[in-house]
């Protein structure tokens, strides 16, 4: 027998959940686990919309179960800590991202990789160890393992923290991992939605040269005045990106839609590096023989 | 007014061309420029057969130009040298592979990568500086400047030495370059052609555990008994996919015909590497969804 998800646990919690696949939210019922021994209950003050969020809430990857509460760049002050908890105490400010657990001994595990151990439960829409439906982040309050809990500095602004649970580490990790942090570099970031406003943030923080890449020019303005980013290349316009071919150690490409990935491959040095974060449901075409002699990456 | 090939330099020459993208080769006098202050002349003995000049011979690319003589793995002994040149001496055993010429003054070039210089120029069938033709290994004698010449170790079997100088250094160059040459790697090297079976052999002498894999049960001997190979895989047979999921570091994949990258994919461990080294006509499928996490790069 399933159980009410408002009786499921003993804290009564509120939220906007999803029924099916039409897009709508509408408010839901539904109860929290009481704070155990490694747990951290938050109430929560801010909550990012990620394009993922989108995507699982109109089944579009054919995987949703409904209810279906979305929300992981989830931030709040926390009101009680299990008996185990030493990281965190009552009113710190502090949040969790896209995942509640994992097997903690793994390969993955052990270096700080949780995100790909094969046992990961995400933050909403999972079965959580007790056999529990895991909801996200678009609700009061939450409760999760500190090991997933994070602590947003007191400089931070809790709503600007929020997006870094996500878009935030989705861009800046592959900045890190694939050596496009240095100053003077220059690197491409494709769109600027969600992921890749937080993407020429991050870039142009780290001393490198940041163009924007976007089908819109009417998104000039808010990339270089809004963002700081250097230069901005219409994708479209086939002269400017040709101007522009050969010149970029690297691109951030954000774009979640089918899009061409040659024009972005012409642009990068030898040996430079595209990195597709989006997540298209279809799959994209790579073209092989015009780079025939193969010089390009793609991560 | 274009210059008979038989006339245009000093020295005669024969070679084996495509008049057409029949793919047929028929019987070609032409001629070679005297050996110039730089450049090296050298008996023709050995010539290996790569993929691209098939491709290239039957026009699959869409830019061949016909007579086109192909070969660019080619060995033989040195008959002239040039006042300038230092490095080689009649009599020794030499090589030239796909570049006889680039500008010797741009990054690429100050590298050590002249295969990527924008203005390199192959050894069959483009323009050489001098305005004539480049003819390729599928001849008698050979010219080229000694800055693209290689010496043939003594220990080394000319004809053996031959394939090494395209599919030996596409598949060393990605294995070194990308680190899958530590030993105690697990690498997958997709197909046993003229590519795989040297990057099974490099492979191996790196102290690399390989696995081939195959669409062809009956390679499987081959792979294991002849070229040394660790294991086999079926990649028809799901099954033995399956078992093998996230066991590898790396992957050369050498396939030249349109194949689906994504139970390759499947192979690799969080952040493997899928290097192609193939070139197919059409773009190939990058999948993005079932990868949501994003684990994996292909080169």
């Amino acid at each position: 027998m399933a159980v009410c998800p408002e009786q499921e646990h003993p804290t009564k919690a509120f939220g906007w959940a999803a029924r099916d696949s039409s897009g709508v939210l509408s408010p839901f019922k539904f109860s929290r686990r009481a704070t155990g021994k490694n747990d951290v209950t938050f109430e929560v003050l801010y909550c990012g919309i990620c394009h993922t969020d989108l995507s699982m809430l109109k089944n579009e990857w054919g995987v949703s179960m409904y209810p279906l509460l979305p929300g992981h760049e989830i931030v709040g002050l926390v009101t009680e800590v299990g008996s185990n908890v030493e990281k965190f105490k009552v009113g710190d400010s502090v949040g969790v991202g896209y995942l509640v657990g994992s097997c903690q001994s793994c390969d993955s595990c052990s270096n700080n990789a949780e995100n790909y151990c094969p046992e990961m439960i995400l933050t909403g829409g999972a079965k959580y160890y007790d056999g529990s439906t895991t909801y996200g982040g678009y609700s009061d309050i939450m409760v999760a393992d500190e090991h997933f809990v994070v602590r947003i500095p007191d400089n931070l602004p809790l709503d600007g923290a929020a997006p870094l649970l996500c878009a935030g580490v989705t861009t800046y990790s592959p900045l890190r991992y694939f050596g496009l942090d240095k100053p003077g570099m220059h690197v491409g970031v494709v769109g600027v939605g969600g992921l890749g406003h937080v993407a020429v943030k991050f870039a142009k923080a780290m001393g490198v040269k940041v163009t924007v890449i976007s089908t819109s020019p009417n998104k000039k303005k808010e990339a270089i005045e809004n963002l700081g980013a250097d230069s901005f290349l219409v994708s479209r316009d086939n002269g400017q990106m040709q101007a522009a071919t050969g010149t970029m150690d690297g691109i951030i490409d954000t774009v979640s839609a089918a899009h061409p990935l040659l024009p972005l491959l012409g642009l990068l040095k030898t040996n430079g590096k595209l990195v597709l974060v989006g997540v298209p449901a279809k799959p994209l075409e790579l073209p092989v023989f015009p780079l025939i002699s193969g010089r390009n990456m793609i991560h």
